[in-house]
């Protein structure tokens, strides 16, 4: 149970996106069991990478986001969402900045099993 | 892994609300590991209940929602989202409709422990 469960306060995503500006370190707003909710800015290409033990879930808040995979993309603009299943390669990529929100189990790094310097901290809150 | 994973179509909110008009029934848009993911059309005033076992997050996509606690209330709009704790009492309530989304364990039931002739089926896809 986060703070704002125990204060009643909404989670506003817009809210907890002016706090930040930096690209590619998601930001914990929620936790859901053992899952967390994250808002994060990415802008650019990622690297290819997959999670061995877990699936994926991205929402798109502003901007388009497009996830390559080795066979295909999929793109997608605010109001819609996608599940990356577990082992399954991909890699974000955004033209322009796009805000989103991830879900996933708390521990899951940004790049899974590849690591590497485009690896972040994967508890920070705020 | 939902069909929509594999067919790299995003899944659209607006879209898969476009489908139904009943209220009170939700529909799974999506899975992500045993967790699922639900939009529902909610009016009116629900039932006090609450999930034993599991959070239960809500996020909301369209219109006002009000969640009352026994104790105090907390007020969505779109772009917010908040995370009832398991075990908490809680009711849902919205003066005209809301549409939103709700992440859950799969199986979860929306009265909770209450039971009673609000239960829906919970495991309706769209």
């Amino acid at each position: 149970m986060n703070l704002s469960s125990r204060t009643y306060a909404p989670i506003n995503f817009a809210d907890k996106l002016a706090k930040f500006a930096d690209q590619w370190q998601p930001r914990v707003i929620a936790e859901l069991n053992d899952y967390q909710f994250k808002i994060v800015r990415i802008e650019g290409d990622f690297i290819w990478h997959d999670h061995p033990e877990t699936d994926e879930a991205f929402i798109v808040l502003e901007g388009t986001l497009r996830i390559d995979f080795r066979e295909g993309s999929v793109t997608l603009g605010p109001g819609e969402m996608y599940v990356v299943p577990k082992g399954v390669e991909h890699k974000p990529f955004a033209a322009s900045e796009v805000k989103m929100l991830l879900i996933e189990p708390a521990g899951t790094l940004n790049t899974g099993q590849a690591g590497g310097e485009r690896t972040a901290a994967s508890d920070v809150w705020i």
